[in-house]
């Protein structure tokens, strides 16, 4: 069992079983790119059983991931894919980053959700790409790029469903897909309070990263509040 | 005849004709968003005599623009338009901004022309913006967009094989487009070596506002050379 990656959050190893990798999220968190780090013990432990869930619960609901099963408090099995380096970012509500790029109020609402597409590529900053750039750069073709932009909406739209159930927002979130061995897209990645933008339904409570990218709150205490939500389901 | 509008680079006038405007080339050059400002005499004329030149060359091939007539050194009649605030740029090979953006090497040929959107908004620094952005801020519908990127293919044609006759590169471009009060779209502004690069066939030579942004020649000598080659055509 070889380390093969080791990204910020997670580390990616080999098994016995090919096509199968097991992933350790870890307790390290970053912001703004690796400005902000931080090592908060038992972070590592809420993500990987938060995105465990989600994704048993969107297959529920029909949509396939590499997820395979949880099995420790911070490991999980995933299939092996060729990731896409492409994060595709679901916006429900303006926060964040488009507020400053495109003047949209924070709070804005969308007439419908927006899907944008950034560069996985540290030296150029993870920049907002089109999809003639996503082409230009054989990232992925016209048809890939459209099952795509599918694929985001009809996550958004279950883990809307989600969230609305546990009386919040689904602000925005970031997903990342991989091609399998036989090309076929599916999403990877991971999906927590790491990668999502979550307020409370009724206050301005965060249930998210901003909490540590804006010094709001304790990272450990509202991830475990998130996890707890989800555990009443 | 009051002044309407002064830009960086051109004063609008309105005239006693109603629908048409009147517009002023300035000696002014700006450079980097205007962090770089040169009052530089001769160069409205120069850019008049292009613009005025190119919008009657394609207007032989079939594409409208607002261009009536040139009625003086400086001066050129236009019909009056309410501007989309959308910058069409359209890159046959990589050069400036989206060589940093997206890593693309200097000189880099498309495998196909490719167009880009930047919202003009000064205060946001004009951002590259995405279809589902134009549609989102209410700028343009996704079938003006269509129009708008056939349009600029087209237009892009039509420059290559002007340049190409000059024994010039058509490396990128800039142009607006308006809107008439019939609500049809038609193309605006201008286009002169200060919205377009292009460069010597043969050389690396730059017959556009780059040997300005880049100190390496004089703006009134290369665009009098470009101005020639377009008259012994």
């Amino acid at each position: 069992m070889s380390l093969l990656y080791e990204g910020k959050a997670k580390r990616i190893f080999s098994t016995e079983q090919p096509g199968v990798l097991r992933v350790e999220y870890k307790d390290e968190v970053t912001a703004g790119n690796g400005a902000k780090k931080d090592y908060i013990e038992g972070k590592g432990r809420l993500n990987n059983q938060i995105t465990s869930r989600i994704f048993n619960f969107i297959k529920a609901r029909g949509i396939e991931s590499h997820f395979i099963e949880q099995t420790s408090e911070t490991e999980q099995l995933v299939k092996s894919v060729d990731i896409i380096p492409l994060e595709v970012v679901v916006r429900n509500i303006a926060a964040g980053s488009i507020t400053k790029r495109l003047g949209f109020e924070k709070g804005h609402e969308f007439e419908s959700p927006l899907v944008e597409f950034f560069y996985k590529n540290d030296n150029l900053n993870d920049p907002l790409i089109t999809e003639d750039h996503i082409q230009l750069l054989h990232l992925a073709s016209e048809e890939d790029i459209e099952l795509l932009k599918n694929a985001a909406k009809a996550i958004n739209a279950v883990l809307v469903q989600l969230m609305d159930e546990m009386e919040l927002r689904l602000v925005d979130f970031k997903i990342e897909f991989g091609r399998n061995k036989s090309g076929q897209i599916i999403l990877a990645d991971e999906i927590s309070p790491d990668t999502c933008r979550i307020w409370d339904k009724y206050s301005d409570t965060n249930f998210d990263k901003d909490v540590y990218r804006e010094d709001t709150g304790s990272i450990i205490e509202t991830y475990q509040t998130f996890l707890n939500k989800l555990e009443e389901l």
